[in-house]
């Protein structure tokens, strides 16, 4: 198992700059060997002007950027692929090209047996999990399946966001969004990403990076709190804590 | 066209008790003829607990309820309706139970045809638009697909919510996430019905009811408000605003 992911909560953070709150773990995970990093821009409509913003973010670590979009044949350039980074955006949108493109299988292949590593920001980090079933975003396409690629066996909640007491918005919380979900049969656990956070998979290890605390959810049990550098491994080999 | 339909954005605003801020809109919607609603409680998961909340409220307005999980042949049921009204929850949920139970052409026939009054709110409001890809919820299970019942022509965005200046929280906005709906090809207009408002339609006269403003978005046209008591007519017929 060679498995090497970083997926991020969010591209950007109040404040400050693309990727900038994450940049010294995207220096540490791609390292010194990778040279070029394969960038899938599809959960944005305007893949050029992405792959611009990740060109240049990149460049100043000093990796080289392809858009997947840029090539004739994205199947091959997976395949070729040193590295590969999914950015944020739609997820509907960025599951339904992955399988427009035949590269979701292709990507798993890399980086579970070939390691190659994948970053996943925001919507890139759902599509890594096991379904995009607890995704944010709204419905604008219809994808052939909410399965997604499935590097983790457990689902994530990108840009978790703790309820307001104070509001008086009467639309769903976000924990009673993910508690609908566990209210449904077989479903795995749910971690809730707070901006600011990330999780380092690495093989069969998987440690909370970054600056905020992240939540888990479990169906029929109370959710917990953990503390960035905490081991979160158990969730690689018991989705369901079962 | 006989046509009649109350679209209500939320089931409870704060303060206030279940459908409270819309009762009288209710009573005047069924009216004297009606005696008894068919109430679909789908996009929940306790349907007992859920229409046992409907059926005292509407008991308090003079209907009688019926469940339609209640009896073993929902499509007879609809047949039978004198009145509908499909409550709120999750979207992706009600809508693949709506499929599940092949009641999504019958009510659509019941509705249309034979005038048959429909209520729905939140969820409810969403599954009787052209379709569900303008909610706000959670992908937790996997319809066969986003078309829902098609009582208008266009999308209806509940639980409208105006973008906090104040806010840290970096997640994409309500209007953004409509735009990046209206990024795609042949995308209909999207009713924003912020919490308090709903919109009555009879026939071919559409009409925002409540006590908030209404944000319309059309693809590639600024976004623009409505009061109520505003006539919306115009969706009905152009939905596309072309």
């Amino acid at each position: 198992m060679k498995r090497r992911l970083l997926l991020v909560s969010n591209s950007t953070l109040h404040g400050g700059g693309y990727l900038d709150h994450c940049q010294q773990h995207i220096s540490s995970f791609f390292g010194k060997n990778v040279k070029r990093v394969l960038f899938v821009p599809y959960a944005l409509h305007d893949r050029d002007g992405y792959t611009k913003t990740a060109r240049d973010k990149f460049k100043s670590l000093g990796y080289d950027v392809d858009g997947i979009h840029e090539v004739a044949d994205p199947v091959e350039a997976v395949r070729k692929a040193e590295g590969i980074f999914i950015g944020g955006g739609n997820t509907f949108r960025l599951l339904k090209s992955l399988y427009d493109n035949n590269v979701v299988t292709e990507i798993r292949k890399r980086v579970m047996e070939d390691g190659v590593p994948y970053m996943g920001s925001s919507a890139g980090t759902n599509v890594a999990t096991i379904s995009i079933s607890t995704t944010n975003d709204m419905p604008i396409v219809f994808p052939p399946t909410f399965s997604a690629i499935g590097l983790i066996p457990f689902n994530i909640n990108p840009h978790y966001l703790d309820s307001d007491p104070n509001s008086r918005h009467m639309g769903e919380t976000r924990e009673q969004r993910i508690t609908q979900y566990h209210e449904e049969p077989n479903t795995p656990c749910v971690l809730g990403l707070r901006e600011g956070s990330m999780l380092l998979v690495e093989g069969k290890k998987a440690t909370l990076l970054g600056t905020t605390k992240a939540r888990l959810f479990t169906s029929g049990k109370p959710s917990v709190e953990y503390d960035p550098g905490s081991d979160l491994s158990f969730l690689l080999t018991d989705p369901m804590r079962s």
